[in-house]
């Protein structure tokens, strides 16, 4: 079958294989190859037929085994010799996914592609803790920043912003920085006893959790595996009381296209 | 069949059924019955199984058929009937869901529920239009806020971290107040010029949408059927540049359990 390549940017959701969308989960089924980073649980990665060809490309923090341009480059390349595409990312590919850039590089390329939205980790987290990022007297509003930062650059947040009261504030790749953050919070006039909460691999069967308060949560989340979420805001009051869901039901294998 | 009831507290994703979760779709298959909401799409109700029984309780803006008292009562009745609930919700129900209060009434109740997370509205708009969330360069973060508010209260929201350059803002109902809240950013300091887009029904056969500047989106927004999103930030800027993906592909209806 010669047909024209072409690239789907897929969001693999935070983990629990039945979180996949219908859609990601058909073009799963259907793709020649899977470009894959180290966010995309094994779970997931177990469902993808045995016959189709995956290639990793890393992208956890600190382990940058392909840099962003080669993976760009890739993804044209394996297009251009006509295989239908998955490229495989943690969460959504359009929130901290960089997915965009890769788009950039497809569309100057003349490559098909488009976008499957996956749920992000804060979703994921939320749904299994039962923390809502909104809920009426306690959050309006909810915001996402990454505490990731390139090796020699300061943190650039706004901190101001960041230390409202009345939104949630969600930490992605925050496991080096949340300390700083959390001081610069408490600074700026957020209570130390703030209700803050530290998430590392929500929705899988390795899940684990700190529930604890902004000054104490960096130091109580330290053991955690990445990538660790950091959720903080008067929303995690919320978090005890809710029961674990049952995780990973039973799944059937994707059928080979 | 007695068993315990139970309710599941499920996001619907942004309109297009392809974008289910595999867990919604298998539970919608599941239930006896389905509580659910105006935003849910026709397309996502047309998946559910004939036989199965349905209870709207509207919840559009200035459409509240029932109040979430009442809906609370619902839920935990069905349940003490000892049925298996699901309570539809667009979107996620735990970004401006109320899914956090219906869990409150729930626990109180002493009934079994659990939450799944669905795609939110920003995510569906994101992925149709290819205007990313976070980009580098461009957007650090991303902010969701509401426009909605009670009939006769002003918008109380944090002005001056709305108006920060680096973060994608993203405004849920905001169709009646987009003119104000960009009467006030512009006030700020934000260019009356910077991209901004409204988006009506993404991942549905009815999406629509106006790519505009800040002080034009609202206007020019105003022949769209609710529910609209904004989306304002120099991120909307890639918009144009991305193609339409394939919307609605075929999907075979839900098997009756």
């Amino acid at each position: 079958m010669t047909t024209e390549g072409q690239v789907h940017l897929v969001g693999a959701g935070p983990g629990d294989p039945e979180l996949l969308t219908l859609r990601a989960h058909r073009l799963l089924s259907e793709a020649d190859v899977i470009v894959y980073d180290r966010l995309v649980s094994p779970e997931i990665m177990a469902l993808i037929p045995a016959a189709t060809r995956r290639i990793s490309v890393g992208k956890a923090t600190s382990h940058h085994t392909m840099p962003q341009e080669a993976i760009n480059r890739l993804l044209v390349d394996l297009a251009r010799q006509g295989l239908n595409v998955v490229r495989l990312k943690g969460g959504d590919p359009l929130i901290f996914g960089r997915g965009s850039e890769e788009a950039e590089a497809l569309r100057d390329a003349g490559i098909a592609h488009d976008y499957v939205p996956g749920i992000t980790a804060a979703q994921g987290a939320a749904s299994t803790t039962g923390v809502p990022l909104t809920h009426r007297g306690l959050a309006t509003g909810v915001r996402y920043v990454t505490g990731h930062r390139a090796a020699d650059a300061a943190l650039d947040l706004d901190w101001d912003g960041l230390a409202r009261p009345d939104t949630t504030l969600v930490i992605y790749m925050g496991a080096a920085t949340m300390a700083a953050i959390a001081a610069e919070l408490i600074r700026r006039g957020r209570p130390a006893d703030l209700p803050a909460m530290a998430v590392a691999s929500a929705t899988t069967p390795r899940e684990a959790r700190v529930v604890s308060t902004l000054s104490q949560v960096a130091e109580e989340a330290a053991g955690l595996e990445a990538p660790v979420l950091f959720i903080v805001g008067e929303v995690v009051s919320l978090c005890a009381a809710q029961p674990l869901p049952e995780l990973l039901a039973d799944l059937p294998m994707v059928a080979n296209a």
